[in-house]
C-alpha cells in the first residue's frame, strides 16, 4: 500500500477502506480553494493511488458548504507582486493544475466525484474530470470567471467534454449557477441523490467497481480516452487490438470461466 | 436485386419488400450471439445489400427474447485450446466484427435498429452502429463485459459516439443494465414505442426513408460521418463541395422542380 | 462604432444599443431566405459588428413567421440556365454562406439566435452556428433538405456539432420538423420562451453578456472552439496558455481586483 493515509484534519484527507480511497479536499474555511497546496496534495495522493494495487476505485469528495471554489484568487493576486508581475508563475500554476486534472483521467483506477455545495471554476473542472459523479440534490455548479475577467479557459477542457455545446457555452459566457439536476441533464453528473447523500452515493458505486477485475476497469479506462480521440476506423482498430490482448489476460480467462460454470469469479488484480 | 432472400428459419433471415430490407438475426436459443458464422451472414447480407439499388433501406432486428447478447462466449473459450491460447482466433474474431460494424456505418442506405429484449456488448454496439434505432418499451441496454473481465471495448467505440460521456462510462465501468427510456434520453436509441412495437416502428420509419432519392440519402449518410471526423472549417470545405456535387445531380434537379411546381418528385435512383 | 444602422425595412435590420446589436432578416414574404444579397448583407454586418468595439453582444432575429427558409431555391434553380448548369454558382454560393456561417463562430463578441416560426435547412444552420439560441415556444427546426433531392449537407456541419449522432442524423434523414422543446433537450436551444417572446429573451440575455469584460469574452469564445478540435493534453497545454494570458489582462486585474474588495469592476473594452 502506497497511499499514505492522513490525519482527518490534514489539507487533503485520504483514507483507503476495503479497496476504496477518498479523497477529501478539507479546507472548508477556504472553500476548499484549489491552492498551490492543495494542488500538490492532490498530486501526491493521485501518484500514490496509481502504484497502489490493493485501490480498487478512488473517491473525491470535500467537507464544508463548497465542494471547490477553484483557483485561490487571494494566493494568484498576491504573485502579482513578483518582478514579471506573476506571469511565469501563473503558467506555472496552470501547468501544475492541468497536470493534475490529467492525472485523474490517467489514473489506472476510475474516480467518482461526490458533490455537495458548490462546484465553481477550476472545482466544477475537477468534477467534469472524474469519470463519474454524483451529486447531493442541493449541489450547484458554475464557470463564474467570466465575471472576474478571467475566462473559465481550462475548466472549460473538461467542462465542453461532458455538456453539450451550447449549454457549455451559455455556463461559461454567463457565469450562472446550475443546479443538480440540470447538471444531471446535461452530462456532467451521473446522478442525483438526497442532499448530504453524495458521498454515501458515490462510495457505494465505487464499492460496485472495487468487486470488477482491477485489470480489466485499467483496460478500459484507457482504451476508452484514447479511443475518444481517434477517429473511426482508428478507433476500431486500436479498441479491437485492446480487447484481444485483454482476452488473453488471466482475468478475462477466470471471469469468462467463472460466467460459463456460473460462478463468481476471483481477480487476480492489476 | 442482389440481397439473398433467405428461408425464415435461417441464421440470418433476409428479406426485402417496397424498397425495405430486413435483416433478422435469428437464433434465439443463442440469444442471437455474435458467433463467427452470424458475423459472417451480417457482412455478407450488408455486402448484398450495398449492391442492391432496390434496397432504399435497411432494418435489423432480432427474434426471440435478446435483441443480441454479443460475442459467443462458449466459441471464443474454446479456442483457448489452439496453440497459441486463441491469440489469433481473437485478433481475427474483433477484426471480422469492427469491419461489420463499419460495414453499417458505410453502407450507402440507411440502417435503423429494431430493439427488443436486451441488447449487450457486441449487441449493444450493434445497435450503437446504427444510423437510427427504435426500441420497444422493454428494451435494455448494457455493456457487462468487465464483470467477466474482458471489458467492452469494441462496444465502446461506437458507444462512446452516441452516447455522453459520463453515461457512457457508466454503462462501461459498472455493466448495469439502462432501460428503453434511458437509452432514448442518452441519444442511444432515437424513440421508444410500445412493448413489441419496436419492428412495426422500424419498418415505418424505413419506408418513409425508402420513399426519398436513394441518391441524395446515400450522399447524405456518407458525408455526415466523414465531416464529423473534420475540424469546422475542414468539414464546411467537405461539405460545401458535397452539397454543390449534390445540386448537380439529377434528383435535386427533379426535387427541386417538383418542390418549386407543387409535385410528387420521381427519383431516378442510386 | 462601424455598424451600420440600417432603415428599419432593410434586407437586414441593423441596430445596436447599449452595446447588444441586432441584425433581424427582413425579407418575411421570402420567407428570410438566404439568397445571395442576404448571405452578403450578414457577411457585411458581421465584419462591421466585428470591428465595432461598442458592440459587446449580438442577437441574431427574424421578422415575420419564419425565421428563415434557408437557401433561395428559386434563385439557386435560375442558375441551371448558366452554360455550366450552375456549378460553378453553385460553390461559390456554397463557400459564401458557409464562410458566413463561420464569420459567426470567429466573431469577437457572443451571437444569440432569438427564433421564432421555422428555421429550416441553411435556416436551422444559423441557429446551429450561434452561440447561443433563444427559441419561442412555437417555434420549430427541420434539416429538410433531403426531401427535395438536396441534402442539407454544410447545415449538418453546424447541426452535428450541436444535437447528438443518432437525433441529428434522424433530423437529416427524414426531413421531419422537430418543436421547442425537443431543440432544448437536443441541444440545439439553450432556452425555450413564451411564443413571441424570443427576441426579448435573446436580448436580455445579450444585455447580462454585455456587461461583462469583452476582451474576456473574446478570449474564453476563441479558445471554445479551438480547444474543442484538439485532443486533451494539447487542448490543456493551448488552454493553460490562454488562461496564464488572460491573468496578465489588464480586465483580470481589475475584474479579480473588484472581487476581492467587493466592488463593481470597470472594464477597458477589447
Amino acid at each position: 500500500m502506497t497511499l499514505h493515509v492522513t490525519p482527518p484534519d490534514a489539507l487533503l484527507a485520504c483514507d483507503a477502506r476495503d479497496g476504496v480511497a477518498t479523497l477529501t479536499l478539507n479546507r472548508p474555511a477556504a472553500r476548499n480553494a484549489l491552492s498551490d497546496d492543495m494542488i500538490a496534495a492532490l498530486t501526491t495522493a493521485l501518484a500514490e493511488v496509481a502504484a497502489d494495487r490493493a485501490v480498487k476505485a478512488v473517491v473525491i469528495a470535500a467537507n464544508g458548504p463548497a465542494f471547490s471554489a477553484g483557483h485561490d484568487m487571494k494566493q494568484m493576486t498576491a504573485r502579482r507582486a513578483d518582478a514579471d508581475g506573476g506571469a511565469a508563475y501563473f503558467a506555472d500554476l496552470m501547468a501544475r493544475c492541468s497536470t493534475m486534472m490529467q492525472a485523474i483521467v490517467e489514473l489506472p483506477q476510475p474516480v467518482i466525484a461526490a458533490v455537495e455545495g458548490v462546484a465553481t471554476a477550476a472545482g466544477c473542472q475537477l468534477v467534469a474530470s472524474c469519470d463519474l459523479a454524483v451529486a447531493g440534490a442541493a449541489a450547484r455548479f458554475a464557470t463564474p470567471g467570466v465575471n472576474i475577467g478571467l475566462f473559465c479557459s481550462t475548466p472549460m477542457v473538461a467542462l465542453s467534454r461532458n455538456v453539450p455545446r451550447k449549454h457549455a457555452m451559455e455556463m461559461l459566457l454567463t457565469g450562472d449557477m446550475i443546479d443538480a439536476d440540470s447538471a444531471c441533464r446535461f452530462g456532467l453528473v451521473n446522478r442525483v441523490v438526497g442532499a448530504g447523500e453524495a458521498l454515501a452515493g458515490a462510495r457505494a458505486l465505487a464499492a460496485q467497481l472495487a468487486a470488477k477485475s482491477p485489470l480489466t476497469l485499467s483496460i478500459g479506462k484507457r482504451a476508452f480516452y484514447a479511443q475518444l480521440e481517434m477517429g473511426l476506423a482508428d478507433a476500431y482498430a486500436y479498441a479491437s487490438r485492446v480487447m484481444a490482448e485483454n482476452m488473453m489476460a488471466r482475468d478475462a480467462a477466470e471471469g469468462i470461466g467463472a460466467f460459463i460454470d456460473k460462478r463468481a469469479p476471483a481477480w487476480e488484480g492489476r
